[in-house]
C-alpha cells in the first residue's frame, strides 16, 4: 500500500481519467469547469486514457487533457497523478480501482461500483485498506449533488419533514420503447449484469438511502421484461435483463420505500421521480426538472398548505453561489461539477468523501436483494449488511455507512449554508 | 316604492327567474341545488320566464320550477314572488330591474349590470332608493364565490400579501379563433356593445377591484378586432365588436393592474387567470383549475420560499363545508350555488348583499374608460366615480362601494371560517 | 323471482335510495339533478330509508327525497319502487341487495360489492339469476364516469396506445397522517375489513382493469400499518388495518401494472393517480385536476412528442354535453350524477349497466389476493376467476365481465361521442 | 478600416473579452467549454480585459484566459487577436465596438447594444462599414440560442402556428421587491438609462421580433416606479428609472403583443414568459423551466387538443447534439455556448451573424417608442425604423434585418436538424 503521494500543497494534484464516452464526456466537463466556480485545491487534467489510441487522443485534445493514452496500468505508475478517474465499463471498475489505490490514488468511480458484489466487495476491502493510509475513495452517484436533491437531504436531516413514513421512488425512460431497436451489450445479462434495475434503479435506491440517511433491510421485487426478443446481428435474439422493475423496500427506521422503474414508460426521458412523505412535512421531485423541489410543511395550518415549488437557486442553496443569480438556472451536468468540487475538497482536506464505496457496495446488496427477491416469485428478502472495517482500521468509519448524507452535510455547511434559516 | 312583501318568517320566499338560456340553465341548477348543501331560508322555485311558451315550459320543467310564464311584467305583479332572477339578455336588465324593485322585489341581476352606463345609472338609481325601502340587490359576479378566490380575498384582507403593487388579470378563450365561424349578435356593437372587453374583461375588471378592495382611477386601453369580417346571413359582414383588450390600470391605492382578454387565444379554454404581487406575499391563480390556489409567503426565509399549491377543498374553506370531504373538488357551477346563498341569505338578514349595483356600475365604468382610452389611442383616461346615494338614503353604503370584498368577508364570517389561523 | 314491475313508459320510475351519509348524500345530490341536465326515463325521489327516523327524515326533505322509512324490507315490498340504491355500510350490502333483487327491483349498489368474498359472491348469483329476469344490477365505481377517465377508456379501446405495458396506479390520501388522531370503526378489522386496500385501492384496480379493458391474473402485496395504536375510547388502542398497500399486478394481456395507496402521504388530499404507457401512447391523470387528461401520442416525431394536457371539457368528451360550453369545468359529484344517468338508460333500455357485480367481484378477488400475498411476505398469488353465469342464463354476460369498458364504451356510444375523430 | 486580419485557417482565432463580472464570467464560461461540445474552429482565450489589474489577473487565471489586460485599445491593437467579445457596462459599448470594429476585430457585444440611441447608430453604421470589409457583429440576446426558443422559432417560421396573432410576453423578477434594499447605479437614470424596460423588456421585445420573424411598427406603454426611494449613501434617495413596465406592441404583419415585466413581482426569479397564439396553433414557454416547449396544435380534433410539453432534450432539437443524450437537461447558460458556437462558425464561414447591431437598435428604438409613449400617458406611439445601409454597402443585409430569425435557422440547416419531420 502506498500512500498519497505529493502532498497537494506542493504541486497541483495531476489528474487521470479512464474512459471517455458519455460519463467520460460529462467527467471531463466537470474537471474542465468546476475551478472557475469554486475554490478548489489546484489540480491539472493530466491524462485520459482509453482502449483506442487515435480516439482516446482525439477526446483528450477535445475535453481539454494534456495528454492521452491507452495503458491505464502505465498511468497508475506514474509519479506525476495523484487521482484517479474512472469512467471506464462496470466490468473494468474493480480491477483498476483496486490497482489505483493500492497504488495510492485517490480513486473515484462511476456508479455502479461494479458489476458483481463479488467485484464491490474486493473494492470495500481496497478502499478501507486504503483509507487507513490516507487515500481517498468516492463513486459517483451524482445526483446527490443536485442542489434541490441536496436541499431536500437538508430539510429531512433538520427534521422539517419530521419522522419519514413513506418514499415513493420511481425512475422512468422510455429509450427501449421500440421493439424494434436493436440488440446491445446492455441487453445482455453476460454484459450488463441487469437492466433498468442495475442502470437506473440503483439511483433510486442510492437517493432513498441518502435522503433518509437510513439503511434498507428487506425488500421484495419484480422484474419483467416487456420485449423479450429484439433483431441482432444474427437474427432475433433474446433479452436476457429486464427492461422493468418494481420492489417495496423496508428501512431500519421504520420508512417503507416503493422503487418502479422502466425503459419503456413512453413519453417519460429521465424522470427520476421522488416522493418523500414524513409525519410533519413532504416532498417531491422529478429530475426533468431538476431546479425546483417541492416542499409541504405540515405544521402550518391546513387551509394553507401546499406543496410549493422552491426554484433552487439562491445563492443560499447548495453549491448555487458558485454560479449564476437566482432565477438562472442549472443543467443535468452540474451535479458532476459539484462532485468533483467535493471529491477535491474531501481529497485535500484529508476527509473521506461520501458516498463511500460501502455504499456503493450498500447500493448493490439491495439491488441484488431485489433480483433474488423477484427470481422467488416477490418473497420478502433480507439485504446482507456492508461490512465495516476492523477496529484496527482507523479511519473506518462506520458511521458513514450507515448515515449515507452525513460526508455532504459537513460539505455543505463548509459552504456556509449549512442550515435554512428558521422563521423570525 | 313597494316594501318587501311577506318577511320570511312566514312563509318560503317565492322565487321567479327570467331566462333559460345558458346563465338560466346555471341559475337554475344553483337554486335547485343550494338547500341541500346550506342552511338557507326557506324558498320555492316558482316559476321560469321566458319569450317562448313551449321552450320556457320544457325549461322549467326541466329544471325545477313549478311553473312557467312568458310574461314577466305579470309576474311582477304576483305578492308570491318575492324574488326576481334575472338572467335575461343584457339589453333588458335596467327595465326588468328597475321595474322589480319597484315593485319591491328582491333582485340578483346577472353581470354586465347593463349594456350602456346610462342603464346601468338608471339600476343604481332603483336600487339605492329599494334599499332605503328594505329591498335588495346584488349583480352576478359569480367567481368572487369560488372558494379558491374567496379565500384569495381573505387573505389579501388579512394583510398576508402586505401592500399590494401588481396585478396582472387576464382572462383568454378560443371560442372564436376560427376565422370562418359566423357572425352573431355578439359580434354586432349594436347588440352586445362590446366584444371580449364587455364579456370577460368585465370579470378581470371585477375581480382586480374585489381581491384589492380598491377602485380603478385611470386606465391606458387597447382593442383589436382580429378578424374583422365573418360569414353573415347575407354574405361577409364586417364585425364590429373587439375579440381582443389590453389596458393598465391604476388603482386608488396606488397598485397598477393589467388586464389582457382575448377569445382568440388558441388552446386557451376559459382561462381567467389572476396573479397579485405583494410586498410581502403574492397569489396566482387560473379558472381552468379552479380548486387550486397558489400562494407564496414572502416572509419565510428565501431558500424556502416557493408558490404553494393550495388545494382549496378543506372544510375550514370558505362554502367548502357545505360540499364533500376534502380533496373532493367542485367545478364551475358551485360559484352560482354559493352566490345564491349569500343572496338568501342577505335577503332573510336584511342586510345588502355585495356586488352591489353600484360596484357593477363600477365595473362598467372602468370599461367605459379603457374603451374612451381605446379611441384615443391609448391615452391615460379617468374613470368617473360612482354616485353613492343621497345621505337620506339611510341603507345606502359608500362603504360597500369602496370595500368591494367587505359583505363577503362578513358573509363569510358568519360561516366561521373568518379567518385562517395564525401559526403557532 | 319476481320481474320487474310496472314497465318505465307506464308511469315514472320510483326510486329508493338507503343510506344518507357521504355517499348518501352524493348520490342524493345525482338523483336531484341528473334530469336537470340529461335526458333520462322519468323517476321520482320516492323514499329516503335510514336508521334513525327523525334524522332521515330531516335528510329526505334537505336531498329531495318525497317520504323518509327506517325499515328497508317494507320498502322493499313497495309496488310503486322499482329501483334500490344502496349507500348504506358495506357489511349491509348482501343482505339488502340480494333482497332487492328477489323482489325484482334494480339495484345500485355503492364500492365496494361488500366486506366480504362469500358475500360478493352471494350478490353475483342474485345478480345472475335477477338477469334472466331483466332486473339490472351496478356497482358504483363511479369515477369510470368522469369524462377524463372515460376518454382515456376510450382512446386505449380505439388502440391510440398501443398495446399497453404497463401501469402505474396509485391513491394517495392524508387524513390519517395525525397519530394521535382518535380510533374509529374503519381502522378495526372486524368492522372495516380492511384499510387502505379495501377504501381507496378498490379504486386503483377497477381503473386498471376498465383503462385495459383486461383482469388481473396474479399479485404480489405489501400492507403496512405506521400508526398502529390510536387513541380509543378506552385508551390506547390497536390499529388492525393497514393504512397503506403497495402490489404489483400481472394481467392476463401481458401488461403490469403497480398500484400504490396510502392514507398518510401528507399533502395528497384526494390523489387517485394513473398513468398507462403503451407502445404507440401514454396517458396519466389525477383525480385533484379531475378535468385534465394528460396524452402523449407516440406516433408524432419525436422532436414533437410531449404530454398534451386535455382540457376534458369539450361537448364532443363524454358525457360533456349534458353540461357547460368549453372551458368550464366540472367536480368530483359529477361522475355519481353520470352514472345515475347510464344506470337509468340501462334500466329503460333493458341492456345491463357496467360495471356490474361480477366485476365488483373482480376487484375483491384482486384485493383479497394482494391481501394473502401480504400475508406470504409477497409471493405471488393467483387471482381467482370471477364466476360467469351458467349457459342457462341468457342474459348473464361473460363479456362483460371479461371486458368491463365495454358497456360505457357503447353508452357513450348512444351519446354521440362514440369516437374521437381521426386526423384528416 | 481595416480588414480582418489573419484568415482562421492559418491559425487559431485570437479572443479578447473585455468584462468580467456577470456577463464576463458567463462568457468566458462559454468561451471555456464551446469547443468540448461543436465543431466550431480552432480558437484560443487570449487576454481577459478589466479595468483593475489583480482582480482581472485573477479572473483570467479562474477563467481560462492566458493572460490578462487593463487598457482595451492596446489590445485592439494587437495583431493576434481576431474576436472582441464586450461585456463591459452599457455606457461603454459604443466607444469600444466602433475601435474594435475599425480595428477589423469580429466584435460580438453584450445587449443592450447601448445605452442610447446615438450611440447604437454610431454602432449600426460602423458595423454597417465593417460588414463590407468581412469584419462580423453581432448582440448577445443569448435566449435566443436556447433550444426550446430556437424550436419554437422552427415551428412559426414552417408555418405549424399558422398566421400569428397574439403574443403575450412578460419577464418577471423580483430582486428588488424589499423596499429597504439599498440604491444602485441601476436605480439611476444617467447611469442605467432605464430600468426594468431597458434591462428585461429588451429581451421580451427581441423575442417578439425573432419568434414572428416580424418588426414592431407602434406601441403604447407605461412605466411605474413602486418604490420611490431607497437608502442611498448619504440618506433617502430617489429612484429615477422605473421597475415595472408595460406596453401593447402593433407588429407590421398585424399581430399584436402585450409586454409586461417587473422587478418587483416577488416570487418571479427570472420568469420571461412567451405566449404565441396563431390561427392553426400556440406555443408557450418559462426562462424558469428553459428545457421544456408547450405547443398546441389546433389541427387535431378538438377532443385531442392540448398544450403538450415537449422536453427539448432531443438529439433532433436545435443545439442538442452537441450535449447529452434525451432528458439530461441544460441550463441558462448553455444559451451563452451556443451563441459563441453560431458566432465563430459565421466568422469562420464568412456569414453575417444574427442578431446583427441593426436587430439590437431595432429593439432600443421599441424601448425607446415606450419610453416616449408612457411620458405621453400612453398615447401612441411610431418606432423609427431602422436605417439599412446604402447600397453600395455589398453585404448589407436589409433582409436580416426585417427577418430576425434568419440567420438562426440557416445555422440550424447546418446544423442537421433543420426541420421537424412531418408526419408520416
Amino acid at each position: 500500500m502506498t500512500s498519497p503521494q505529493t502532498p497537494a500543497s506542493a504541486r497541483p494534484l495531476g489528474v487521470a481519467a479512464i474512459g471517455y464516452a458519455f460519463m467520460g464526456q460529462a467527467h471531463s466537463h466537470a474537471w474542465r469547469t468546476v475551478a472557475n466556480h469554486f475554490d478548489v485545491p489546484a489540480f491539472e487534467q493530466k491524462v485520459l486514457v482509453g482502449r483506442h489510441g487515435e480516439a482516446v487522443a482525439a477526446a483528450a485534445q477535445k475535453y481539454g487533457w494534456s495528454e492521452s493514452a491507452t495503458d491505464w496500468r502505465a498511468v497508475l505508475e506514474r509519479d506525476d497523478i495523484d487521482i484517479v478517474d474512472i469512467c471506464a465499463p462496470g466490468w473494468l471498475h474493480a480491477e483498476i480501482a483496486t490497482a489505483a489505490l493500492a497504488a495510492g490514488k485517490h480513486v473515484l468511480v462511476e456508479k455502479p461500483l461494479a458489476n458483481s458484489l463479488a467485484e464491490s466487495q474486493k473494492m470495500v476491502r481496497a478502499a478501507q485498506a486504503a483509507r487507513t493510509a490516507g487515500v481517498r475513495s468516492m463513486v459517483g452517484f451524482n445526483y446527490r449533488r443536485l442542489p434541490a436533491l441536496a436541499l431536500a437531504r437538508q430539510l429531512i436531516a433538520e427534521g422539517r419533514l419530521g419522522s419519514i413514513r413513506q418514499v415513493r421512488a420511481s425512475y422512468l425512460q422510455d429509450w427501449l420503447v421500440d421493439g424494434e431497436s436493436p440488440m446491445t451489450w446492455r441487453l445482455r445479462k453476460e454484459t450488463a449484469g441487469s437492466g433498468a434495475l442495475g442502470d437506473i434503479a440503483s439511483h433510486a435506491v442510492d437517493q432513498v438511502q441518502f435522503l433518509l440517511g437510513d439503511t434498507v433491510t428487506s425488500v421484495s421485487g419484480t422484474l419483467h421484461t416487456f420485449v423479450t426478443e429484439r433483431p441482432g446481428p444474427g437474427g432475433p435474439e433474446a433479452v436476457t435483463v429486464d427492461d422493468a422493475a418494481w420492489a417495496t423496500l423496508s428501512l431500519a427506521g421504520g420508512a417503507v420505500a416503493s422503487v418502479d422503474v422502466s425503459r419503456v414508460a413512453l413519453g417519460q426521458k429521465n424522470a427520476l421521480r421522488l416522493e418523500v412523505y414524513g409525519t410533519t412535512g413532504s416532498i417531491t421531485f422529478n429530475l426533468e426538472s431538476p431546479n425546483e423541489l417541492y416542499f409541504l410543511d405540515g405544521t402550518e395550518p391546513v387551509e394553507l398548505q401546499g406543496f410549493r415549488r422552491i426554484l433552487v437557486t439562491e445563492p443560499g442553496h447548495p453549491y448555487v453561489s458558485g454560479w449564476w443569480p437566482q432565477g438562472h438556472v442549472l443543467g443535468w451536468e452540474h451535479s458532476f461539477t459539484h462532485q468533483i468540487r467535493d471529491f477535491l475538497l474531501a481529497v485535500a482536506g484529508g476527509t473521506d468523501p461520501s458516498p463511500s464505496f460501502e455504499e456503493g457496495l450498500g447500493v448493490q446488496r439491495v439491488l441484488a436483494a431485489i433480483e433474488a427477491s423477484a427470481a422467488a416469485g416477490g418473497a420478502t428478502t433480507l439485504v446482507e449488511p456492508v461490512p465495516v472495517a476492523e477496529p484496527g482500521g482507523r479511519a473506518a468509519s462506520p458511521a458513514s455507512a450507515s448515515r449515507p448524507g452525513s460526508a455532504l452535510v459537513e460539505a455543505a455547511e463548509t459552504d456556509s449554508h449549512s442550515s435554512i434559516p428558521s422563521r423570525s
